[in-house]
């Protein structure tokens, strides 16, 4: 959980989202509360849960409800990096093991299932029927991301791809976090697409920063090795940049012929990408983002919720870089 | 699908409700559709999309929400089917292929997710927030179960068990298929309690019906192998009556004792089920609780749909044996 001035607003209610995740586990099978509590107690941001608060605050939500919107998306993340952990066969997150590095592959589809249907339940439980599409939309959205992931050829290097990509997995969510907490406080038109702007413009600005970070972080930080991304053959906006610069650098010509590039190869992309402006270039265009986010979300009035989310959109785009 | 008179009132409707699950793949990934169309063609009785919709045509639901309901409720139950083979490993189901059989594992639990993503859809679409409730807890019913049974030692033999496990299993989504449906039509709480018994009890008919298959058929019926359930630990209807008239049976006794059955202990077993009283007796359960159902239906006026219905519980109890 992050530590910071812009949690004051709704500090008394994170953990009670916490509280209403973990309650999920009651009544059923001791090892799904295991499960549970393992995640929950697996760091994490809780970003999302964040931005849901504020928004909905902002916008005058049900308390309750709002809690219960909050913990049905939180919800949804968890159940998605559960599954996503098993098929990328990662070990650790944050530092801490991943569900299937103890369980099964069985238990860790399972316990992804379980969660799917706890959020779900949750989102039901905020008894609007407009939540609930939001919320099933997102989900197919982040799923159909990661099934195109998996089938499509690697090593593209298309900047329209990259953006469909990092909408799908990260900014969807974010959009709909706002975009729902805006619908339960029965907030009017101009009001909602104010907010799910803001909510795509920061969730487009914190994948950016997460693919900046995979080239400029070392191992310790991220718990996964540097440039884990171009191992996998997947081009970031890092990489994309480079290549418009240096369109005639030979690993990478090699690459996109050959699609394929050893350790030295990586190596060598590694420092050229580091040393070349390819990172300041992404940097800018997360912050040009966040601003878009902020140019909408001024048209609100102000409010200490709304300094709050300005506060956050500043922290997504500065965090450990 | 079942080509029977039963189907009569709704035949129409049938091809809808494929149709609407087919149209979930519209604008996603190929490999979606490919996977979708595969899981759509493989067969399947449907028998939860005729009981659907016998039941919301005879209160009066609305065509088009009902024909959205049914296809929630088969792209539930497809979600969990392609999560399950993957987790039993199983490469065959009703003879085609499983989706694992042919693809990663990875992309085998995205297509689940999808699926199930499109049943949350789906389920959303009907516009009732007591149907998604119904929806979202029946999903964690039956994931539940299968969590308790992946972590549950084997070998137990307890009826009580047993029906919490084939009520999580199976019965649960036929509660909720007549449930729901009722709630669609706006029905009273008299009906809904009626239908939804009608639910519950030809859902445990049907899968001890299912377990008494199990040992009775022969592989090319089932697909699997004969006894496939007693060969994973799994102690059904059939093994608890022949273990209650036969309390010294030196294999079960073994059995229970040592949690293992090789071969020739399993050839004898299923020798003994088999000439024993205790398909007859586990018969005579499926027959009174389809009878239980029975009675609740009839508590409703008389309509082709009820006695569709009718005949429908009788085709359960009756099928293949």
């Amino acid at each position: 959980m992050i530590d910071a001035t812009f949690t004051a607003p709704i500090e008394d209610r994170i953990g009670l989202v916490e509280e209403r995740m973990r309650a999920q586990a009651d009544g059923h099978h001791a090892a799904v509360g295991a499960a549970l509590h393992h995640l929950l107690s697996s760091g994490g941001k809780r970003i999302r849960v964040i931005v849901t608060l504020l928004t909905g605050k902002m916008l005058g939500a049900d308390p309750d409800k709002l809690i219960t919107l909050a913990a049905a998306i939180e919800s949804l993340h968890t159940a998605t990096l559960v599954h996503d952990d098993l098929i990328d066969g990662a070990m650790i997150r944050r530092g801490i093991p991943t569900l299937n590095a103890q369980w099964s592959p069985a238990a860790t589809v399972l316990t992804g299932d379980f969660i799917f249907s706890k959020a779900a339940k949750l989102a039901a439980e905020t008894g609007s029927v407009e939540v609930m599409q939001i919320f099933a939309e997102t989900l197919a959205m982040i799923v159909n991301g990661e099934i195109t992931q998996l089938f499509s050829s690697k090593w593209v290097a298309n900047r329209e791809d990259y953006y469909r990509r990092i909408y799908a997995k990260t900014a969807s969510l974010f959009e709909a976090s706002t975009t729902t907490a805006a619908i339960l406080s029965n907030a009017n038109g101009h009001v909602t697409t104010a907010v799910k702007k803001f909510g795509y413009e920061i969730g487009m600005a914190f994948q950016i920063i997460d693919d900046i970070l995979d080239f400029t972080s070392e191992q310790t930080t991220m718990g996964k090795p540097v440039a884990s991304d171009l191992r996998q053959g997947l081009i970031t906006l890092p990489v994309l940049y480079y290549l418009e610069n240096h369109p005639n650098d030979l690993d990478m010509k090699n690459i996109l012929a050959s699609s394929f590039c050893d350790e030295n190869c990586l190596g060598r992309l590694l420092i050229s990408i580091r040393e070349s402006g390819a990172i300041k270039l992404s940097l800018d265009e997360a912050h040009q983002s966040v601003q878009r986010g902020l140019d909408a979300l001024r048209k609100l009035p102000d409010s200490s919720e709304r300094k709050a989310l300005e506060d956050l959109a500043s922290y997504i785009v500065d965090r450990e870089i």
